[in-house]
């Protein structure tokens, strides 16, 4: 089987940990570049030493330099901060190498909302129609002939993940949609910058939010308009996942038998998403290093709020999972490659 | 200054411990009786090894006999399971001792709501207008003179708290109030049925709640009607706290300074009740062992949802701390006695 | 090529968790009995919600029949409570099916010393002789060639490994050797019995230890008579891992450079062992899910001892997965079969 | 009752929160003075959110001025670096304002063990001798007559007193003590410069170690000459505390009857030493906020080893509240002033 070459632009994150434990385990990729401006020089064993004794530990770490990094990859993960992966990217797409970033920066489709919500310009925003939004469930086919994938980011995953179903089966009537995510702090930017202490329990944030203008842009992709959002980002002192539940309003007389057939059905081809049996809720310990969304559903009848509660692993699924689904999808190869582990539980 | 004699009758859970250790600090409080099914004979200190060298320690658990509890302490509180701490409290105060009850029994002024809700019949049920529902800052003064305290559960503590300026001050139009609560596997039900594992992180149910009932009939005590309410419990991985995000229809036209006034005004008399500063939001660390709730608010312009974000210690405030706050004003002392105690961060 | 078929009997532990995560993972096993007194009638699914979706979770689980279990598996994995195992083991065998045993019931050769530490009679004095114990690093060709492994469990499994070079190429003088281990408290024997609260953090006992005759058995084994031993067990929470640091006496004038080379030497032909590099420390966040042992060494001049330090996943490498190591070598096929994860850090 | 004024400078450590939440508690002291270089113009509220609505957290973070500490302040605590806070002291000291040193700057009484081990020169030589370690069980009547207390660190403290009466009525033998430590990430050095990842479970260091020869100096201190140490720190993923287990040769004939009179009559003057019952193990749990040291002990027929492990909370009794004891003495206070907290378990 043919083999790709992939290299990987970071800065010593979480996400840039699970991304070498993933293609550390893939039968046909191989680690020819490792970029960092902090590490350069060292084996990746010495800088993470879970990877001691395991082949890919063996690479040096670069500085990272595009032309290099072209001429040595079929694709590039780049792991760098929203802002000064654009031009990276740019670089690499001109020199022929497939790109799946991290980054915000391709995931808007709309330059000036990017400018607005990240607070500096866009360099790139002729790349900004080209780039695919890797959300393997929604635009599988769309990434298989991409060069340019915006990888999304943990809670949006979760979210866009939980309302799949209801979206698509026109469950939900106009109004807001409240989405409570309680997320792991080690992340691409929690962690690398230690902005959050370890054990701390509480909200993150409230009112506009970076995530909003991406999560409206793919549910009216998904073809509903005129929903309004709310999203409250929480830290909760887990080492790994990303778990939400929302509150969206159904359309007048849907009823719990309704939706759970909607999401049997909008969820039945889809192998990582998982609907659970009644009474049964989303654990993070039950998806921990896999590309599982585990799901739980509920339909209030005196308030007509949908409840739906998601669990994914941020770490893979959020992020390095499903960089490499859609790399997998890139290189033509079965999206599910190197992804099918089972949860690490506890 | 004189000195009360109180008892406890319990089953070895979290708040269990709670109770004894803010005993043992109380500087006009002696524990005469603690009674338990399970560990009849030993010193407190052996069941409780937190407790070696310190004069409470040395009390011998005995069995819960309710004439022999009434005769020896003036006050007793309850933490036996919902529906059978009824009886319990009617024999007590039959025989003029004082009680607060940390179950559900005496927490519904509706009959017929608690049989619902809770599948067992009431026995008691002319105590129910009796019992003052134990929240000091709306019932100081009727929790001064009762016999029978109520004491409520950490997620209706939280949420009533973070509510009361919302609904004193008619911040809110009719609608729907949604509560996602997040709370330590350790508690009453928790704990000491061992029911949920150490590191879950999960919502732990979704629509009907049995919290219900009480938020709304004390939502309406408030002077709120028309409200529904949606409540979804999660459990996350720490040794104590509950933290509540409340999403709440703001009135049209109810913008951020009208709101943050109201709490402003609505905290002032309130010592444990902390409006944080814009930005800062609350967290687990920064309440526990105390009597604080720390609330942060945010009225969305787009969407006109008020979000409150609340975190009290379940333990402390939420279960222990209150009820011995309630005993303090129910035996005529100041309502804060041994309940000066700093957080203890981190 | 060739599928075998293996079967589960158990009590719903952690173990048993981590050992149905391996056997789905592994492409020549099937799952074709999974038995326990207490979920019988439930699917794994149903009762593992991490195995949602995962054909092995479709396994309805059984009641432990000897009978049934040997027609339906060539190989068990036993993990019934010390005392309970031996018979269940004599039946099996005497139907030609092998077994991987959990428990510590043929673990020791010396009867005797098993009646002085388990307290119970041994019932199958005869198959003593014929068990090997399961550690491959040392009897790699004679599990390939038994019918019953006796699996070592946590901290005997690390100590061993540990010191295998210490052992072997006799760098150690009679003496005393020091185990101070620290574990999760997430095992058979305890979250099994719920004994541990999840967030103690203390010694689990001292003095005389189950795991000393083991030990020493196996350190004879190794050619060192004349040690006495020490071990003082911890639970510390975490999710899962096993650390130990032992102590042990050095012989006159050997120094690290010598200590160093000898563990060089030793583990080079062991891919599961990893001696670290000077001033790494092993760290259970890189061994998680996998077979690793990570060893840091120290030969401290001054008082001539040798400190090795060594970290492994409880669940896997000191109990589910070693014992998959077992089955593999006994069935015929390669150790590390299903055991290639890279950690799952962090 | 006289009030004093007392100051702190310190960086913004777990171990400055914890000096805060123990002044505030305080009924006769009054922070006049909390310096910081980084934080310097907010009030410690603003920095410290546990404080808000706390009278204390409305002092302003000023920067570290000598002069100014020293006429604001009867007395400073430093919780600067090793190597910064010497001139400090030297400068405080000369203005007659009283000093409590959180560095190892005072520790050590020879001058060259220090420059080794802690390579820097030290610039006040003269002020060693006035120094006086500040652990009260030692040395309460000589911290009452300093103006400089040398504030031990968490694994020494909990060490010293572990060996206390093993020490005092000549239990031991001459040999090798080992000292295997488990401690929070969260202390002066640690958490400050953030180089612990908070889940790390794992040595810390092996070999040579800063707390040797302060041990050893204090140890002969006690009349125990001829012994030589070893000491290895671990990192274990809790909030607070740290967990020693020690292990020392037993003079021949001493056995666990005499060690534990011993250990009783060793304790029984001192309130903050708790020597549990046989079979009860000490548990970072049951002393967490307080001062108390937990100890259990062994002695080992077969080997002849002491086995003591010992529980302290390592940013109370470890670090601020020692160092709030040793004021309350230099100030002419009872020792335990604001420190009779009931442990918070769990």
């Amino acid at each position: 089987m043919k083999r790709f070459r992939v290299g990987l632009v970071g800065a010593g994150s979480c996400v840039t940990m699970e991304m070498l434990r993933l293609i550390a385990g893939h039968p046909r990729l191989t680690l020819t570049r490792a970029a960092s401006l902090t590490d350069a020089g060292k084996t990746l064993a010495e800088v993470y030493p879970f990877l001691q004794h395991i082949q890919l530990g063996d690479v040096v770490v670069c500085e990272p330099q595009m032309k290099d990094l072209a001429k040595a990859c079929d694709l590039v993960f780049l792991t760098a901060p929203h802002g000064s992966a654009m031009d990276m990217a740019a670089q690499l797409l001109a020199l022929k190498t497939k790109v799946v970033d991290f980054s915000a920066d391709f995931r808007l489709k709309d330059k000036a909302a990017y400018e607005e919500y990240y607070k500096t310009g866009h360099s790139q925003p002729d790349l900004l129609k080209d780039a695919v939004y890797g959300l393997p469930e929604i635009n599988a086919s769309n990434i298989r002939r991409t060069r340019l994938t915006a990888n999304p980011g943990s809670c949006p995953t979760a979210s866009l993940l939980a309302l799949l179903p209801a979206l698509r089966l026109n469950l939900l009537k106009a109004g807001t949609i409240i989405i409570d995510a309680k997320s792991a702090p080690c992340e691409l930017g929690f962690s690398g910058q230690g902005l959050a202490p370890c054990t701390a329990c509480r909200p993150a944030g409230a009112g506009p939010n970076r995530h909003i203008p991406e999560l409206l842009q793919e549910i009216q992709e998904l073809g509903k308009k005129n929903m309004s959002l709310l999203f409250t980002p929480h830290l909760i002192p887990v080492n790994r996942g990303t778990l939400v539940t929302i509150y969206a309003p159904l359309r007048r007389g849907i009823e719990m038998e309704r939706v759970r057939s909607a999401y049997e059905a909008g969820f039945r081809r889809h192998k990582w998403l998982r609907l659970l049996p009644e009474g049964v809720y989303p654990d993070l310990l039950n998806v921990r290093g896999s590309m599982y969304c585990d799901v739980a559903i509920n339909a209030d009848k005196k308030t007509g709020i949908l409840t739906v509660m998601a669990a994914i692993d941020n770490l893979c699924r959020g992020a390095a999972g499903q960089a490499l689904a859609n790399a997998n999808l890139m290189l033509g190869m079965p999206m599910d490659i190197a992804l099918r582990d089972v949860p690490l539980a506890p």
